[in-house]
């Protein structure tokens, strides 16, 4: 292939992920003026890879955690946000998610294209210390959201306590540490009332 | 200090940070139904540096060029972001945004804050080729989304091809492959009829 055929093909895709700005997520930004859009929420994430990557488990490699958090929601443009309580859309998530990241990925030159995808597919098979760290981020991010708005999305979907820690409890697969710290977030939340304990509690 | 100490001023600058969703940018995305702010910015050019590296003058660090991009505009939490062709805010900026940097990045553990703070300088500088090339993506960057929606940021501040010719010329120096894309894109957006060429053309 021509390098100016390469150029067209890569910039095709560039314009092509703007589209990402375009869906929005269920967490509000810090100061609850409006719900954050995915392409934004990816940049923070990765931000927060690039901070707080020595409290992974085990070392990681920084750059691969940071290309995954902000690859790992480019399928959205096809298939939507999920919310992460939301079980009945949880059900179909992975099958429209693949074929997004076929169409998407594949508008790359082959060899771009395979890198990123690889990417992504670690990032959802969460096997690597690179990508349980990234999807510790990724779990994280949209509690700490919660917590600065008084549990907003929380409160709009009724999301208990009980729900958050077995949701998230897969950020300890990433990082004790932030898990550790989640969990104070998680009884403050309870403790200052807009996040209620659940079911099993009285 | 205490690693628990540490994450306390980690993640205070990640939620600072949540205001470069807030701060607009003159762009608008490619399906024109909003002006862009600066964090899905920042997430934009970071993927573009993903996949264009390749077309570098100089063979560069993609990490480090994804990072710069990936702080280079925290600044305007405070300073605001500042129009490429507006020339009476192009002054003041270099101080304005030197104290925003002083104070994000300073509310980081010193180790971590010097870190991003030397690619944020070495982003300014523009004297390493990953700086250089850094700088041309965030450049040709708003001439895609004006070639997409037909010049709208360059028709609501009355910009002629001669000053997105002088004002961009530096993409050159990042990308001789870039800039000769973007001078195609220029003469493409005079000949329909959404760039004028300038004072001075007749």
């Amino acid at each position: 292939m021509q390098s100016e055929d390469r150029l067209e093909q890569e910039l095709r895709f560039v314009v092509e992920i703007d589209r990402l700005k375009g869906v929005l997520r269920q967490s509000y930004l810090a100061d609850g003026s409006r719900r954050e859009n995915s392409a934004e929420h990816s940049w923070h994430v990765a931000m927060m890879a690039m901070v707080l990557a020595e409290h992974a488990n085990e070392a990681v490699d920084r750059f691969r955690v940071i290309r995954m958090l902000m690859l790992h929601d480019l399928v959205e443009i096809d298939a939507g946000d999920t919310f992460a309580y939301d079980d009945t859309a949880l059900a179909g998530k992975a099958a429209k998610e693949r074929a997004a990241a076929d169409r998407i990925f594949g508008l790359l030159p082959p060899d771009l294209g395979s890198e990123l995808r690889a990417l992504w597919d670690e990032f959802e098979i969460a096997e690597t210390a690179e990508a349980r760290f990234a999807n510790a981020l990724d779990r994280l991010m949209p509690m700490l959201h919660n917590v600065l708005t008084e549990g907003r999305a929380w409160r709009a979907h009724g999301v208990t306590a009980d729900k958050v820690l077995s949701r998230n409890a897969v950020i300890g697969e990433g990082s004790e540490a932030l898990w550790a710290y989640a969990r104070r977030m998680i009884r403050e939340a309870v403790g200052r009332g807009f996040l209620p304990a659940g079911p099993g509690s009285s």
